[in-house]
């Protein structure tokens, strides 16, 4: 199964976008830039969704759901917002087909010409926020807090699987608040969401920052966001939270009767991941053999593969793998027996690796009379061999699992920490830049035109300013000036 | 809260458009056509679509995600599902706006002209089938068993919320299989997994049928449906599932070795059911007072509100009401204690028989001495003193949603039957039709030209023929040539 996986250090996007193909997660569709997420993809995807909707609820949020068309006027009302996505807009014109009347067959009716154009959204905010302009009275009606689960376009020029398609599956949170101070609030709680899930589940140390005005979402205010580090030693951005101010609310008129009698225009925010999060999954932590998957979200955490070659054997082998699936099931793990004759056992360690599955039991004949299993792990292909009177199964794997959790984790921070250098002058800049890679922490005059400069030069742009950082007067590392703190650049997907 | 909702008897349709508003379920948004889902009634949705994956899933399917895009020509390849759904198509002509050069706003740059229009998929038969041509090789890939959760988009002219809106949300299963009969079994299943969810958990008894020729689904070979009863006595449509032959298999090519050695095109089948089953349970149980929903999809099952005066009433009632939360959220109950200060119980308890909460329990001063509580249902109305000491309170509560379950059930069956006539003459025929409605059980001599001819002259349409109806010799009420038995006519939503 992994015969033809490129190797990450030989060529690492290729490597990336062959495991994508052939762990069977996401393949591109006859539609350019639009992707296919096959079942075992979407199953990783929908684990996801599950935890982050867990965790929206207990933060309060609840799902709606808004109109796929915004009217292009719509789009165009808050000037920022506009310009960040007219080059990339889907538009449709026209609400029919025909039959062509010389028979070369079936063209779009040019009668059924819509009289506004309709753009299939890219975001929300401006069909959410012309909804809220009707739910919002009086402060009784704030805090609104609602989440959508969506799809989007934005028609990129150069797409990847997961990474950057036209269309991709993300959530998008909106909120309403009758202070700056609360939207403020809710902006850095979802932030914190956002890290605490890749964390947890994704096993994917983040840096919780800030984006410089150059990277701000077109219509915020405010930024936050949560930044990854990938093998390759470029960073990934792996959710963003808007702090909007009252941009769409004044772009909307949504004003609210304040409890003091007064009349304002309300506060918001707005929050999302997307299946980006999948692309960052992948690139964190998989090898040269496949996918690695934290356990947490694999949709298969066990699998018990048979090896035997008589029948009796089979029979024998089945009963165990049975009693051992029985138990595990009960603790909540998630296991497969593929008892598949078609194909050898190395066949499906093989494909096991490519897929992720954390932990894979073997079974033979040996093994029944000595009361063992062979345990191997996929994260750092160790084996072990496990007595089962020794301890009860689930408890056992149970403990593995949460090992290879943290493992994968711990693996992953460490190289975001090596990962990570402080440069103190161009020349370093540069030359970690070109020879390292990873974050470089560095000394910004705090100007758009310098970090422009510096990504023309460079190709790296700032990833964020470091919620936890230093206060450290510095120079900048191009022009010299003075700066207030160090900022992450590096170069992005 | 419920002032101003219109009496059914007096203006059905202005009473379901009504509640759909103030029972904040859905609402027209600024796109014609398209609804916004406000967050109670997609929290009933979210409980649909948890029960039906699961549903899904126990019968072996899983999850994939397919573009919104359909290349037009991809559209055109199967002759009779492009002719039933070029006059609904929404069309993306183009992919970026841009400032225009008089200054006159945001414009779509003819510039950025798609070079082959794209269809925003109505349904995905086209665009998943010229994917299954590349995952489908040998009998090995088969059955091929996918579900997709998804929106579509059909540009009908008159729109109603739920019922028939411009997009909606759906699911829609597409599965592959090596031979006829295992499609037609497929088929089989899922209309009966739709059968079980709407009688089960919908409260909603359907008549499982098979569609007449001029109803099916364009590009099947067989359509079968549940089709419900609502209480204006119009039919509505709640399901359908397709035996889609060879159809879409040799429209895209899509051949499997098989097992002999042979070569041949895979059969197909597609089911789903859309938001429009929101509409189904909303006009089936709900009255002039509100929203009725049955036990197993409603967002909050029981409202606890508290009665008193005085501060300390309120602190010892308070006490009472999570004790009792407590005892029925341990039991998989949802519980809401709606202590808000600011409305009075009377406003409270309009709000939840609008919401169609299914138990409301009250608690006053009185009750706390005699260690008593008020239980009012929603589905009949009627409130009894409920002794604590007597039984615990999740076993009482239970049992009472259970009873509400079957009630709700019940009643929407025994009117089904009133409202199901057996006629034998076309006075008769007509006579139902006009002042009765409901199914009329009729017999049919089975051509596309009588149905035809019924509907004109009736606007009632065959909504299906009974899987289940006796083999009964007849002739046709309107021909009056021989007929192999009874099928259901209605007019319908």
């Amino acid at each position: 199964m992994s015969k033809g996986l490129p190797k990450r250090s030989e060529d690492y996007s290729l490597w990336y976008n062959e495991l994508v193909k052939k762990a069977d997660l996401a393949e591109n569709s006859a539609v350019r830039g639009c992707m296919v997420i096959k079942p075992y993809g979407y199953s990783i995807w929908e684990k996801m969704q599950a935890e982050l909707d867990r965790m929206f609820k207990e933060t309060g949020h609840t799902n709606a759901y808004f109109p796929l068309f915004i009217p292009k006027s719509y789009l165009s009302k808050e000037a920022s917002h506009v310009e960040g996505f007219a080059k990339e807009c889907a538009v449709v014109t026209h609400y029919r087909l025909k039959n062509a009347e010389d028979g070369s067959g079936v063209i779009v009716d040019p009668e059924a010409k819509l009289e506004e154009e309709l753009i299939v959204r890219p975001t929300s905010e401006t069909v959410i926020w012309s909804t809220y302009k009707n739910w919002i009275q009086s402060y009784r009606d704030l805090p609104l807090l609602v989440n959508q689960w969506a799809n989007v376009v934005r028609w990129e020029m150069r797409t990847r699987l997961f990474l950057r398609t036209a269309e991709f599956l993300w959530q998008e949170g909106h909120t309403a608040h009758a202070t700056a101070e609360e939207a403020k609030a809710e902006t850095m709680q979802m932030m914190n969401v956002y890290a605490q899930f890749a964390e947890e589940f994704m096993a994917l140390p983040v840096v919780r920052g800030r984006k410089s005005a150059n990277e701000r979402f077109a219509g915020a205010d405010d930024t936050l966001c949560i930044e990854a580090m990938m093998q390759d030693g470029k960073a990934l951005q792996a959710g963003t939270s808007h702090f909007l101010g009252q941009n769409f609310a004044k772009a909307f008129d949504v004003k609210f009767a304040t409890k003091e009698g007064g009349l304002e225009y309300v506060w918001g925010t707005s929050w999302g991941v997307s299946t980006r999060l999948m692309g960052a999954l992948i690139m964190a932590h998989s090898d040269d053999n496949g996918l690695v998957l934290p356990p947490k979200l694999a949709p298969i955490q066990v699998v018990i593969i048979p090896i035997y070659r008589k029948d009796e054997e089979f029979e024998a082998i089945s009963e165990k793998a049975n009693e051992i699936m029985a138990e595990l099931r009960k603790a909540g793990i998630s296991v497969k027996y593929d008892h598949r004759d078609t194909h050898k056992p190395g066949f499906k360690f093989a494909e096991y690796e490519l897929k992720g599955v954390p932990l894979r039991i073997a079974i033979g004949p040996r093994d029944l009379e000595n009361g063992t299993i062979e345990i191997a792990r996929r994260d750092n292909l160790t084996k072990s061999q496990f007595e089962l009177a020794s301890q009860p199964i689930a408890e056992k794997i149970g403990g593995m699992l949460e090992e290879i959790q943290e493992s994968i984790y711990s693996k992953a921070y460490k190289f975001r920490e090596e990962k990570t250098t402080e440069v103190n002058s161009w020349e370093e800049f540069k030359e970690v830049l070109e020879n390292k890679g990873g974050f470089v922490s560095a000394h910004w005059d705090g100007t758009p035109e310098t970090e422009d400069k510096i990504k023309e030069l460079t190709k790296a742009t700032i990833r964020c300013i470091p919620l936890n950082r230093k206060e450290e007067a510095g120079t900048c590392v191009l022009t010299g000036k003075p700066s207030e703190g160090r900022v992450y650049f590096a170069k992005a997907y």
